[in-house]
């Protein structure tokens, strides 16, 4: 098998990207759950982010969602969260929280809907330019909830026309990034279910279209790997929404439910070309993103959590001695294959990683380290009064 | 086929109980959308669910929520309700918005919370005292999320345990009923997934304590109606939480997702003595309510739409021709009895169902008579003001 | 609502395939049940599907699967089955029995396998232009079982260079069309998983390619209208399999398992253009094909049946009134677009259907009229000794 | 955490009991491939269970199937087995493949179809009698395929009389053992499709009635460390069939799939008291059986790597901190209490348990040794001719 001091190279510069969301409290219809030494502001989360980053290494960016993180100025911004050690990165936009999309926003029957639906999308665009980031991510939260309510072809070519307004704003180094999802909030039909309505549309687009994958929008037994290779395949895989679930769009912690998925997944955006260190020009276009809710466990740790399990089996799924591999997938020895992936999966790489972290400076065990060094303990005392911030 | 007319008298007294949250706003963790006329008072909904027996003779009881319907007086609220010429139902109890119940409720490993969540209940029995309520509904909303977090086994004792104590304060006519829900609000394990947990649950409890068949808390591909069959022959099927879903727990209008699957489980209840009129005494123990969310649609005609889709679907299984079926399926003709089956889905029961009602004096098309009372715009313009009632 | 009489043309000339193979035994892993009066060659199941047509005048065709309904003279096949009043349809390719294929066909490692697999639809080509077949349907059994065993991408692009081969040999008016299955029998991924793949490959091949969607290949709870309706926009649905699960792909009678999606289905077909009659040229080139199981139920019946139940949901679909659901949908009133769609689907159109029929000389009961003829008998009293025709 | 050393101790004596069916043939409705060297007879499907022992020590005894494994002396075969190192185990009954069962077995509404199903199980028990076997385990593959088709109460009911018939005539020293599985053969209903209903059946019983959990045998998402869990609880759980899936059930190699399901599963089985070396008595009444097909992998080493799955993920299981984790989980610290359940699932120890082989004179790599072996060549050398086994 591949050794890990063969893989240690290609493990610098994996940037895991967190979304500001994860720093506020979430929760389900039934109860969103408060805790203390929640952010209040988006400095706040910018300042939570970037302390994953300080005992990690592993997120040097963090995703804004509009208008949850809205400021007057952009630009101090991103000079804040530079302060502080992270870039800004995707820019979300959001047309589920108005009262005017309660039946659609980009695909709504009513044109003036789509133009503020639009509209917000620009805006999203002069914060791109503003903090300078590359993608504005499209999560179509829209959809019907009864068979009848709504002309399934019609939405989907208003889709196709409010999308193209939107692309043909973009600057020339911005993408349009579609994410899909199966369902929910809508319960009968979502506009964009699955990664073949998110291909089709926007390999209508143009090149800097591209298509997102998160992870928890797929129907029971999807096979999500074979989708990254499809994706990457075509082109168009432009970025992960990385979180793991049991049942639905449970958004746990990514690796928590199915570490092997999320090895299997690994392992083909390896294969397939979409893990930066391996491409020929030192970086993949793929991006790699955490969307998750932390409604019961503690913000900060849960994000620590989360990107070293995403190292972790980025690191085993590098392991994977390919050349046998494919060896033995040409000679049809079906167990010997599997006996040669599971290897890597079967490999404990923890104690690797701690002397790969202290080699660079960061602390062996980030968990820990985090517990012990009272930080979670000042946020809590500092941060009393205001309001803790959600998803509102 | 049977004829219409034989099965007319045993709809006679078919009673469906409604839910006075489906009458406050509900939604998704992602938005919660307000709808004009919406009730903002326990009585406000009660009215509502009054105006919905009016047009249909079918909802002569409302189900409340502990504490979303929390009032001083319990017996002047009975009063009101009788004045609007309904009854209060079956009293529901919520431990899942308190912050103490994060990690669990009845099932918590700390004495302390557990007994505040015992307490809650005798609480609601002290209401049902007063309502005259005979039912306690248990929707155990815990869980947990991660695989470590909770000791499966322990958190099960516990259960026992806390509903035990429950079951022992309850009068000699009143009912401990246990509701299951496959996943949500917990993502990894929940303390009453399936039936056969809450089954094994009740049954140590004693006769006085029966399961609730909610129809959306299954794993994708149950069959529904073979529970609800399995759970009549054990003498232990309390009541229905109707409502539909394509997913997960969409909490759509009842018989709108698949209206063969309600008709199929309407036939095992009649089939096995749970519907009323056929027994002989003249009424089954089987309650039926309605559990669902308006989130997009206007909530008093969702709710009348819901009780005509139990009756019409009712209506279809009492017309099987079961001497009939019972010689085919005797006789192995699988495509005759499939057939026989068919036949009694596939009639049109409209129109005998609107002269029916018209012999009683109800309106012939209760949707129509509600659009055009003109109550609707009547509550719109009301209700200004105050806060609309919601799931807290 | 629209009006039978309205819709009574539209269902003039509706042509539902019958697949030969519907007519031998078939069963699960565990055991094939025969019965009496099986067919036992090639001609016998012609012979039976032409009964069907003769019962119902909805069956004008019937599809071959190579190499089960193998023989030496298709020029004679043809006028035998004309004989009989039917057409031959659709040929069938079949690259999952022969033991070269057991890791794979057209995406086998090995030049040579893939080699013989691309020959074997060269045959069904020289087939088709016997038979005057206007399709070539490919259903790739392909995949894998364990993780590891077969490196997806290179499997993907094997596939691409193989459909290519073949693509490029079939006449001006031929198509290739390519089915998509969620699983089995392949267990851990299959080639063709998902209409996006499905939709991909073809998309890559030319126009002539196109995509068949079988109803009972598809992950739970997934929107298969809003599938149909998709393909349709992008002008790639090429067929239908028709048939119905509760499961995975039970295979069962077309609206068995659930009649209201069948009419959802159909609904989409006609909204979307896919159904023949509504189309300026008088027909659609989609392809109503049925593919069943009827492990223990009869087969010719079986099959009246499930073109009856295509029959009677295409007339349901028809009758929506679609101008006032436009208009609903438009106003966003949901309960009433809900309901106007709800009104054709609980239409018994069986009535009117029976005069139809009988208005054309066909019987009013097909059903009564298969059982009253005695044929079954015959044929159980005709078909001794011989093999009965099965999967093989 | 706690220490390979600590643990190695209860890994004496850990016995998975092989079926004899998995040294057959198998395959998926649409093929059976062959593969050289499969067993011919029932001592071949014997010594190739032995074979599996001799290299891993795990598995020292060999379900049979009736009728598939015959003969006409069952003492003589005993003494055959125990010669080759292993001992009969687990009499498996069949009643899925008389063409009488089309419809039903213990369900049947015949009662003379009852009876004879009823008198397959008496001859078992007679074979049971000559072998020394505990177990009668029963697979009901009965069910309906078509709504109306049968009465799914009166099956319930009959059932229950003909497992009463059944049971009574075990010895002191015997079990019944009752599968469920959610769906397949049948495709509308099962009569056992879940543990519930498999429980309340064997409750109705004795105590020697209990449950047989077959890992594949549920719906998507379910939850099985939970029911592992509950039925040992109430003491019912008898035995598992191991095997693992991605989609329906599957049969693949067990561990393949999802091996941190495998480890949860086993963590509650020894949690719960059912794994052996555990127990008091040095023993649990839980057996651990492998139920799988090898359809495309080689027969011997698929069900070495089997074995040595389990054994692994019982090691890691084993490694679990129960003290600590018990701690954390009574604190309320989620992410705690995960990481020290995810520190045992991610430890390798692989390289210990081949030490730990070694000391007990077994093959430190079984996979390879057998590879070495020159087994497989030798037995594709000798079983040439004769029919392969397989299932009928």
């Amino acid at each position: 098998m591949t050794d890990f001091a063969q893989v240690a190279a290609q493990l610098e510069g994996q940037a895991i990207e967190l979304p500001s969301w994860a720093f506020g409290n979430s929760g389900t219809r039934f109860k969103v759950f408060g805790s203390p030494g929640t952010a209040r502001t988006v400095e706040e989360k910018i300042a939570d982010a970037a302390t994953v980053h300080r005992f990690t290494g592993l997120a040097p960016s963090v995703a804004l969602h509009i208008p949850w993180d809205l400021v007057d100025d952009y630009v101090a911004l991103r000079r804040y969260a530079e302060d502080q050690g992270v870039r800004l990165g995707t820019i979300n936009s959001n047309t589920f929280q108005d009262d005017d999309y309660k039946l659609g926003a980009l695909t709504h029957t009513d044109a003036k809907i789509r133009q503020k639906a639009i509209d917000h999308h620009f805006e999203c665009i002069d914060v791109m330019d503003a903090t300078g980031s590359r993608d504005l991510k499209i999560w179509l939260a829209e959809g019907s909830n009864y068979p009848g309510q709504a002309d399934l072809r019609g939405r989907q070519d208003r889709l196709h026309e409010s999308l193209s307004t939107i692309y043909d704003r973009l600057g020339e180094d911005q993408r349009l990034v579609l994410e899909y999802k199966f369902f929910e909030p809508a319960f009968y039909h979502t506009d964009v279910p699955d990664w073949g309505t998110s291909y089709v549309q926007v390999a209508a687009l143009g090149d800097r279209a591209v298509v997102c994958l998160d992870t928890g929008h797929h129907a029971p037994g999807t096979n999500i790997e074979f989708i990254v290779m499809q994706l990457l395949r075509l082109g168009k895989l432009g970025s992960f929404d990385f979180n793991s679930r049991f049942y639905a769009d449970d958004d746990l912690i990514v690796g928590a439910a199915d570490p092997f998925q999320l090895f299997r997944i690994l392992f083909e955006v390896i294969r397939g070309g979409g893990y930066g260190p391996a491409n020929p020009d030192g970086h993949s276009d793929v991006a790699f993103m955490l969307d998750q809710c932390h409604n019961i466990e503690a913000k900060i740790p849960g994000q620590i959590r989360s990107v070293l399990n995403v190292q972790e089996m980025t690191a085993r799924a590098l392991l994977v001695d390919r050349d046998a591999l494919t060896a033995a997938q040409e000679a049809g020895d079906v167990l010997a294959a599997n006996e040669l992936f599971m290897d890597a999966f079967s490999t404990d790489v923890r104690a690797d990683l701690a002397a790969w972290r202290e080699e660079r400076g960061l602390p062996a065990n980030p968990m820990r380290a985090y517990a012990e060094s009272g930080h979670q303990q000042q946020i809590e005392a500092d941060r009393i009064g205001g309001t803790q911030a959600g998803w509102n």
